[in-house]
C-alpha cells in the first residue's frame, strides 16, 4: 500500500439544496414526513417549490457535504457524482472545486436536470428534505476511476446511492477497487426510510465486510435492526460491524467496536439554526481524523466540532474554516 | 388621493446574489474596491466566479431587498424589475413572490441572462460587490404600470437604476405617475461611486423635488457634495432635501429636514456576519413606518431593527419575520 493521494474520496448524489423556512403546518399540508428525506418526481418538485417560501440555493448532497467538510479540515479529497451541464450543475461543480475538492465526473449533456433537494427548515432547526434526483440517477460504474479510489485512504459512500439504479453498481465497483488497494470503505445509512427501503442489502454490506466503517444515527440504527430499543440495536451492531459510529444529536456519539464502546460528547451549541448537514459534517470530522491516524476519540471530537459549526447557520456546508476552528481548540492534525 | 393599494412599490435591478467569503488579499489580487459596487461584463463575471470560493445563491438587488423587508414587516408591496426567463430569473421571481411581494414585470425571453452580483464578504463582515447587469438593463418605461405606482403610498427607486440606459426613463415615468397621484417618491443613492457617476443628475432630482425622500450613507453623502467633511455635507443636504435619512452604520442614522435634525441610534449587534443589505433593510423599516404614518423616530427605529437582523447572517434578505421582531420590541404598526 502506497501513501494515499487522497485522505477521503466520496461518492454520492450531486445535489443543490433549495432551503427555506417553513412551519409545521406547511409540512402537514404538503404531506411531508418531518425530518425525513423523501424522493420526489419533477411534478411534485414544481409544486413544492411554488408553495415554499423565499429560498437560498446552496450546494448540498450528503457525501458531497462530508467531503467538503474534510477539505475544510485540511484534507486532500475527491468527489464523484453526476450533475447535468446546466446552471445548477455549474453551481455544484464550482462550489465543490472552490472548496478544494477534486471533482472530475463529466456532467450529463442530456437527460434530466441537476438534482435538487427542497429543504424545509422548521422553527426547531429540524430539516425535512424532498429530493428530485434528476441527473444524479445517471451515475454509472464507468464514472468510477479505480485509480483514484485506490489512491484514497478512505472511500466514503452514502446510503442514498442505493436509490438510483446504476449508482449502486458504481458503489460496488468503488468498494472493490478500494479493498483491492487495501484501503477502507465507509458507508453512512443516510436516512431511516432509506434503511427501510434497503435494509437487507445494507445488512449484507456490513456482514460481508464490503463496508469497514458504518455511520448511522439512532433512527437509522433502530430501523436497521427493526427495534425500538436503542441498546438492543447497538448490541446487534457491535456483533456485526468492524467499526461503527452512531450519532445521537445533542447526546454526542458512540464509537462501536466489538471490543469496546466509546462515548464522545457533542459540542455545546447556543442556538440550532438548521440541522441540515449535521450528520454529514460529523462524518467529515471522523473520516478526516481516521485518515490521518488520529484516535477514535479525537476523530469523533473533530466530528462533533464540524457538526456544531454547520447547525449554527442555514445550509449544510461549513461557512468558516474547520481547520482554523480545530486549531483554536487544539485539535488540528 | 384614495387609500393606497400598496404601502411601498420598489423599482430596481432584479439581481441574484452569489455570495462567498474572501480575504482582503483576494480583493487586492482581483483589483476590487472594497465596500463598493462595481459594474462588470460577462467575461469579468466568469473570471471572478471561477476564482471565488464556494458560494451561496440568494435573491438580491437593492430595492428588491428593501421591498422584501417591507413585506416582512407586514407591508403591502410590489416590485418592478427585469429578469430573463432562465434558472436564476425563476429563482428571483419565486423568492420575491414567496415573500408576499406583487411582481408582475414580464421576464425577457431573449438577450442577456438574469443579473448576478458576485459578493465577496471579508472577515470584518464588509461586502464588496461586482454586478453583471444582464437582463436588468432591459427595464423599459413600458414595464412601469402607472396605475400600480399611483396606488402606492411611496414609490422607491434605487440610484443603481441610473446605470442601465432605459431604466432611468422608467424611473422618471414612475416618479411622474406617483406625483400625479399625490404620492411620495423616495430614492437611495446606492453607492458612493454610483453618485460619482451621476452626481449632477442626482442633485437635480433632489432640487427639483422629483424625489421627496432621499436615503444616503455617509460616503454617498460626502460624494454627493464632494466634501470630506460630514457636517458640511449634512448642512448642504438640509437646505436642499425635503426629507432625507443618512445612515451611519453602528452610529445610527440622522433624519434630516430643514427644520430639524433627528438622531436615532443603531441596534446593538453581537457579531456582524455580512453587511450586505444593511442599507436596503434600513430603508425597508423607514419606508414602512412612513407609509403607515409612524413618526420619523419610530420609522428610523424600525429601520435599525431590520438592518440589525440582516447583518447577522449571510445574505441581504431577512431570515426571520421582521413583523415578529417588531412585535417583540413593541414596535409593530
Amino acid at each position: 500500500m502506497t501513501a494515499a493521494r487522497y485522505d477521503v474520496l466520496g461518492i454520492g448524489n450531486a445535489i443543490v439544496d433549495v432551503l427555506a423556512r417553513a412551519d409545521e403546518d406547511f409540512l402537514r399540508r404538503h404531506d411531508m414526513r418531518k425530518g425525513a428525506m423523501t424522493l420526489i418526481d419533477e411534478t411534485r418538485a414544481s409544486g413544492i417549490y411554488a408553495a415554499m417560501g423565499p429560498a437560498v440555493e446552496v450546494s448540498g448532497g450528503s457525501a458531497a457535504n462530508t467531503i467538503v467538510g474534510c477539505a475544510s479540515l485540511g484534507g486532500r479529497t475527491a468527489f464523484v457524482g453526476k450533475v447535468k451541464d446546466d446552471t445548477l450543475g455549474k453551481v455544484f461543480a464550482h462550489d465543490i472545486r472552490a472548496a478544494g475538492v477534486a471533482f472530475e465526473t463529466p456532467p450529463a449533456s442530456e437527460g434530466p436536470s441537476t438534482a435538487r433537494c427542497y429543504v424545509l427548515v422548521t422553527e426547531d432547526g429540524e430539516r425535512t428534505m424532498n429530493t428530485y434526483l434528476g441527473a444524479a440517477q445517471d451515475l454509472h460504474p464507468r464514472d468510477i476511476d479505480a485509480d483514484a479510489v485506490a489512491g484514497a485512504a478512505i472511500t466514503y459512500l452514502e446510503g442514498y446511492l442505493w436509490d438510483p439504479k446504476h449508482a449502486k453498481d458504481a458503489f460496488l465497483k468503488a468498494a472493490a477497487a478500494a479493498h483491492e488497494a487495501k484501503r477502507l470503505v465507509a458507508l453512512t445509512l443516510s436516512d431511516a426510510f432509506c434503511v427501510d427501503r434497503w435494509r437487507d442489502e445494507f445488512l449484507e454490506l456490513v456482514r460481508s465486510g464490503t463496508v469497514d466503517l458504518l455511520f448511522a444515527n439512532e433512527a437509522e440504527l433502530r430501523s436497521l435492526y427493526q427495534t425500538a430499543d436503542f441498546d438492543t440495536a447497538l448490541g446487534a451492531l457491535r456483533l456485526e460491524a468492524r467499526l461503527a459510529v452512531v450519532t445521537r444529536s445533542e447526546k454526542g456519539c458512540v464509537v462501536v467496536r466489538r471490543e469496546k464502546v466509546l462515548e464522545v460528547p457533542a459540542d455545546r451549541v447556543e442556538r440550532v439554526v438548521d440541522t441540515t448537514g449535521a450528520g454529514d459534517l460529523f462524518a467529515a470530522g471522523f473520516l478526516y481524523g481516521l485518515a490521518r491516524d488520529a484516535s477514535h476519540e479525537r476523530a469523533a471530537t473533530l466530528g462533533a466540532l464540524a457538526a456544531a459549526e454547520v447547525i449554527q447557520h442555514l445550509g449544510a456546508r461549513p461557512q468558516t474554516s474547520l481547520k482554523v476552528l480545530a486549531q483554536e481548540r487544539g485539535l488540528a492534525i
